[in-house]
């Protein structure tokens, strides 16, 4: 398989590829610069119930996913040897960035193990060597919304799966800060003028007056981003 | 209307509920917890082609969202006196957390502006009070899945969502660490044996043997959560 290959391991397969197949990157789908495959959990089972998880050793609310069972189907879509990253959606994990998403860009794929009920017993975590990976400091229902932003975030940075006219070089974290603000016609709306500045044809000056802005809001909203 | 209502104005209607459609999530927008109406933007355009963006002023890649026409779509959803934060999804914004995902929780519901392109004209966030918010430090395609994720993080939060034994005391953040690890059947799984602490019935020894863990994990991982 050419191109960037994505597996997700779910209880839920049949919320993708959703929203990952609009817009530029189920355009990148269609035109094969990624792949996409993903595995009903469930189908690992080796009971009639089809059960995948148990109740949490020690006690506890909720149920744990089952390690044996988890361990057979990252087997089967990751056997060993397969050089993606195996990827566990958790709040527990490293925070993703936009510098991670770019390095996993450049790889060959990443497999997905989206979370659900309460946790995964750790010893799969341990043993099949899955890194834990947190969008951010939440918690969510399961993995799969936060497979998907993982995956948009990553796929949109494979080379040719932007077009030319949507460049990242400006956005925010691209340049260390966040992004300038935007204005578009009408010149005037609701009293409000755009930027005598951007109106200017002066590009220089532009260029410098943006940095500006994009360094003053920075240091209002996110400072941490500056050390 | 009771409970908790979400507004969404997108490009892309047809991906909702989607994910949110499934699990705890899905089962609360049936028991009318919460409910959730999307919006077309472009059905508050003005001309016969649809337009709802066009290029940025002062020049760049990419196409910016018209002020007038994203004002429109939500005066037409939330006029003025609705009581509901305006939100937008960006990585400018201000990040979401645990504690904010709460907050909104207990409140009347939200209005979210998913942005697509390059960004959204600056007038109209400043215009239609738009609170920018973060769900992480990695750009996306567009704020659909932003949306989804905000959206789920806050609707299990609503009283009555989750069931009495999916409790979410425990979880990460909710006590400031990040979650203790997970174990269940079986006991000996390749070798590795869930912790004998686990399996010694003394309650009171097993939270304690959690907490340390707990803190040792976010130690090691996120040593930001303890400051």
């Amino acid at each position: 398989m050419s191109g960037f290959a994505a597996d997700v391991v779910t209880l839920f397969p049949e919320l993708f590829p959703g929203p990952l197949g609009t817009s530029v990157i189920g355009r990148g789908l269609i035109e094969q610069r990624w792949s996409l495959r993903t595995t009903q959990l469930r189908d690992f089972a080796t009971d009639r119930h089809r059960t995948v998880d148990d109740t949490p050793a020690g006690g506890g609310p909720g149920m744990v996913l089952k390690a044996d069972i988890l361990a057979r189907a990252i087997d089967a879509v990751s056997p060993s040897g397969d050089g993606r990253p195996r990827l566990l959606m958790s709040p527990r994990g490293r925070p993703l960035t936009q510098v991670y998403a770019r390095e996993l860009a450049l790889g060959a794929g990443v497999v997905i193990v989206c979370g659900r009920f309460e946790g995964v017993d750790q010893r799969v975590i341990e043993a099949r060597e899955l890194t834990e990976i947190s969008i951010g400091d939440y918690v969510l229902a399961g993995g799969e919304v936060a497979a998907m932003v993982l995956l948009e975030a990553v796929v949109r940075l494979i080379p040719g799966v932007l077009g030319g006219a949507e460049s990242h070089a400006d956005e925010s974290f691209e340049t260390g800060l966040l992004e300038y603000p935007h204005y578009t016609r009408p010149q005037s709306f609701e009293g409000r003028e755009i930027p005598a500045m951007l109106i200017s044809g002066d590009h220089g000056k532009i260029e410098k007056w943006r940095r500006a802005e994009a360094d003053a809001l920075t240091r209002a909203r996110r400072p941490d981003l500056l050390k």
